[in-house]
């Protein structure tokens, strides 16, 4: 068993015995089964493996760090329900999504619910790093609304920099590893150095991550993704690849705009070949991922024991799905 | 200048100059704008000065209390900016809607920031009582959501019974003033009888608020209100007065059903009348604001200065608005 297969297995005994028990026996039930559900659905667990790992590393019990990793674990499908609707998304992770299946008032509502139960894990965590912890996840999660907004935002505007581009996914997804990263130091009591040095790891593997995302979205193998790939061309998303092209053959990319055929995904994706655009985000993809492990090493210097992190980088990188 | 006023004067300032600043300087302009908006409504600003002048019961500066009264009033103002959406109401305060001014995605969003201000402007408070504000602040927000989803619930119910709308509107809307009131008290140091005698008298008094509100809907003078009166009877809501007319005229009501007359307006309210509704309604009004006032009595003995709470409860009770 792997590091990540234990602590993905930490967390989920403690999520099924019942971090924060009381709370899901609440009522109405409406507003709490939604939170199970999404909860439940599976997934890397990656954001709170990272939390029970940066403990870890520290030479503290994964169990130190539960908190913080319910607190990200709760952040994040939070953000998932609420950015479902916004983008009427009808299904995640194979199965319909919370506001297909209870409508969106209660996708609104028990999402909402969901948010104040994050920080309600913050809550368990020693009163001496509570501050310091909720200054973290605020800042995180005001950081993570922007990245949304920006996202709905360049939906409707003609020209996206990669610059606003790295900005946007950089809030919308890394900062939140970092938080995941930074909160495990938190409770592990280590230095401001060590939460600066492991929150930029998170931050640059979950850039790396992310356009790598983007990479498999177009290019990954649709037996491996579980879904036909081509999903960000076909809606004229500006991912990383498209802001490549757009930049030499806009006029190109406007004559498939309102098609959705393989065609043009098989057209689009041949140009982003053509112009170097796969090769560019690639290139993207493994400098950020230096840039992880740079502050890895940082982390090292400064006395953490990286070895799982640092396996734990490699599965996310390698990943083909 | 009354209490009140002077309260709602300091809250103001520190909104207007700038608590919690920096935040709002963020970007992107689109999700910061609708707290902006919202928050720059007016209203009565109910919840803060409960913080306020609690913090000044126990003898200490209202600003030692700010904190707790950004915190509400973020509070409150989320929940109005994603109720609004959930109602679909096209105005409040007789301006148009977060939702109907930058649409629904941004005004869920936006009101998801503005939940995450709230903590922000809870982690000002000093680190001692920060893991006992939280706990406060938490369960009451998981109530105002429950709250919430009840009242949405009891829309297509056939039956609700009064001790279950009571319910309602305690989570919907008497917690957050009890949690108000609470939160002054721990800023300020009050023990814990201090914190939940002052809670009792915020939940109760929260009760008589919106039983008042309720009567005022059906038989407040349209000029003072401010609004048409009978929306709620229009709409078939099931306020206590409803609810009361319902157990005896069940079958009366069903023939109005799909009515928004004036007639039926009319109809209504003298049944309401003649059912001894309107009277029960305001004996409940009585027995609320009476329960508020036994609690403000205890939190008397036990040592506050209650004269300011005991003249805001009043300007509550005899409000004609």
């Amino acid at each position: 068993m792997t590091a990540v297969e234990r602590l993905q297995r930490i967390f989920l005994q403690s999520l099924e015995s019942g971090f924060g028990e009381p709370e899901w026996n609440r009522q109405p039930d409406r507003l709490y089964a939604p939170q199970r559900y999404i909860l439940g659905m599976g997934g890397k667990r990656l954001r709170p493996v990272l939390s029970l790992m940066a403990a870890e590393a520290l030479g503290k019990s994964a169990t130190v760090a539960l908190p913080a990793a319910h607190a990200v674990e709760r952040f994040h499908n939070f953000s998932l329900i609420h950015d479902d609707i916004m983008d009427e998304a009808p299904v995640r992770r194979g199965k319909p999504t919370v506001h297909e299946t209870w409508g969106n008032n209660t996708a609104i509502l028990s999402g909402d619910a969901l948010l104040v139960m994050a920080y309600e894990s913050l809550r368990a965590l020693p009163t001496r790093i509570l501050p310091e912890a909720l200054e973290v996840f605020n800042r995180t999660a005001l950081e993570v609304c922007e990245g949304q907004q920006w996202d709905m935002d360049f939906e409707t505007e003609d020209q996206v920099q990669e610059g606003q581009y790295v900005q946007m996914i950089r809030y919308k997804t890394s900062v939140l590893l970092g938080c995941a990263l930074e909160l495990g130091i938190l409770a592990a009591e280590g230095s401001r150095e060590m939460a600066k040095a492991m929150y930029a790891f998170g931050l640059e593997l979950g850039t790396s991550f992310q356009i790598h995302d983007d990479i498999l979205d177009a290019f990954g193998d649709a037996a491996l993704v579980g879904k036909q790939v081509g999903g960000d061309i076909r809606s004229n998303k500006k991912t990383m690849l498209w802001i490549h092209l757009a930049k030499t053959q806009g006029s190109f990319l406007r004559t498939w705009e309102l098609q959705k055929s393989d065609e043009k995904v098989e057209a689009i994706k041949m140009a982003m070949i053509e112009a170097g655009s796969l090769m560019h985000a690639e290139t993207q993809r493994s400098h950020h991922f230096k840039l992880a492990m740079a502050a890895l090493d940082r982390a090292k210097e400064l006395g953490a024991e990286t070895a799982d992190l640092s396996a734990l980088a490699d599965w996310i990188f390698y990943r083909k799905a």
